[in-house]
């Protein structure tokens, strides 16, 4: 349900593992595309994907008979879009989550709001998520992922028909640890990018990455995840890729406004605006609330909703990390 | 003692903080451009060292009435030169070691080489690590660091004495953790290089970062290791900044063997070789007397010593990683 980057190329790895497949395309000329030229040019460029994809732009067909249902809109659509399909998901169906965000105003994760607003047990809902760029994937480059399930077994029911030559998942229990760090490292990418457009160097850059995940797990404990989660491929891996790579919306989108753009012209060179611009919002919110302290978080949300120029985050970063470690 | 790129750096950072060095360098006509040019142009261009910094090529000298004896000469000189200077290390000064490396045929880290040879008990060992590229250091580019010692009194003592407005010392009491993580990144850095070389994709290296951590981390704990030093800078930090940075000769020595250089092609296009090229092969060794599996060094192992081709290193890697996370 979504037919956006990642949604497609998860599609597509659905359909190379031998599984049948219908997107469903809020527009119809994406759906059409996608059937009759076997692309979705918008997304993913002259890509060729599975005959095994049809797709059509009514929801109620698309939901019809699946087994497994994957949730693939934007994170602060889903409490509207799944209200209007929630009458309509087939008994026992596997909710498959690929959404990275925290509902704003309800601070709510993912899978919290496809409970609530879907009306289903917690144990009928997978997480997908690790350094999982979609188009690498969608390029067929290796990578390895997550999926996450408070059942384990659903987990591995999901494990089995995403498994392809290029694309590895592993099976993890802890649903929010897995969602935290999806979530959280959107807004580390910022930061990141920021300090990239800002000409610091990868020493800076790495202290970032590594307070970045710490701020991240201390949120995560507190919650109720298993700290080790975030030291593995859907925290530090997560983490990394989407602070590294050239690919990353949120790392790019930092970049300009570390060089001095403000978000609307940030928004305009990179077309789309970073989730993290939001999620910082949600995440705040969310750390505020759970007595938890996240400076740097703290400090991308200042400079994309306060007005603090980025020079004055990260002299008030630099300054503030006077503790031992 | 030892005036290569991070000795010099790091003897401009303590002569920064209010200090007066003393740096010993093997070849006269550096110490000699240390003390008339202020610079050390073959390690740092031209960045012009404080007045603080005098040079001399007696290393005798060097020692007399030191407080702090810094230790920077290659990991696998190091049992040579300590054994020389042993008998006119003063009493109770603190040494201080700057290297990453593991000894080659005895497994010991630089910490046990330094009290075995140095006859001084472990509370006198500082080890100094983290994300410090000393590049970026030498141009004052804000930086996290670790002060590692089983005293913390001491810990701090070092931390007080390299303090400045660029560089920040954290003080930690894992010796253990913060050796294995300095010594076992270069040749993380190393296989990420490699990938790098291939053309592999940011999921891929965000995926050999955090299975990296984790082997480390395994060998860490076996030995002993706090298991969280290497989420922290000395772990986490210190190896992403060593992965991405072009500066790190370990990520661009295999980022030519990636690109399929022999060795020797690699060592005469960097000009020097990389310290993980000799490590792996003691951590291959450590981790063998352990009986802890780390397939990542394994395979940078058998590139750089056995022949493997880098392809067929990262197909056996892909190809292993089968197991639940």
């Amino acid at each position: 349900m979504g037919a956006g980057s990642w949604g497609t190329t998860f599609a597509k790895v659905v359909a190379d593992a031998g599984n049948t497949v219908t997107m469903w395309a809020r527009r119809a000329d994406v759906a059409a595309s996608i059937n009759d030229a076997h692309t979705n040019p918008e997304y993913l460029g002259d890509i060729r994907l599975p005959d095994a994809i049809r797709a059509t732009a009514d929801d109620v067909a698309a939901l019809a008979e699946a087994d497994m249902v994957v949730l693939a809109v934007p994170s602060q659509t889903l409490r509207d879009n799944l209200t209007a399909w929630a009458p309509h998901l087939p008994d026992n169906s596997t909710l498959v989550s690929l959404m990275k965000g925290i509902e704003l105003g309800t601070t709510k994760r993912m899978s919290e709001v496809i409970c609530e607003v879907g009306k289903v047990e917690l144990d009928r809902v997978v997480i997908v998520t690790g350094p999982n760029l979609a188009p690498e994937i969608a390029q067929e480059q290796p990578t390895a992922s997550v999926v996450a399930c408070v059942d384990e077994q659903r987990a591995r029911v999901v494990q089995n028909a995403t498994t392809t030559g290029y694309f590895r998942p592993y099976t993890n229990t802890d649903v929010i640890g897995c969602e935290l760090g999806g979530a959280v490292k959107n807004v580390i990418a910022l930061a990141y990018g920021m300090a990239t457009g800002l000409g610091l160097g990868d020493n800076t850059k790495a202290t970032l990455i590594t307070r970045g995940l710490a701020e991240t797990a201390r949120l995560g404990v507190r919650l109720g995840a298993d700290p080790m989660t975030f030291s593995g491929l859907a925290g530090l891996g997560d983490l990394v890729a989407t602070c590294t790579s050239p690919l990353s919306r949120n790392h790019t989108f930092g970049v300009q406004v570390g060089r001095g753009k403000t978000l609307a012209e940030a928004q305009a060179i990179t077309k789309q605006t970073a989730e993290g611009v939001k999620s910082c919002l949600s995440i705040r919110d969310l750390a505020g609330r759970n007595g938890v302290e996240m400076p740097i978080a703290e400090q991308v949300e200042r400079v994309c909703h306060e007005g603090l120029s980025v020079s004055e985050a990260i002299v008030s970063l630099m300054a503030r990390q006077t503790k031992p470690e």
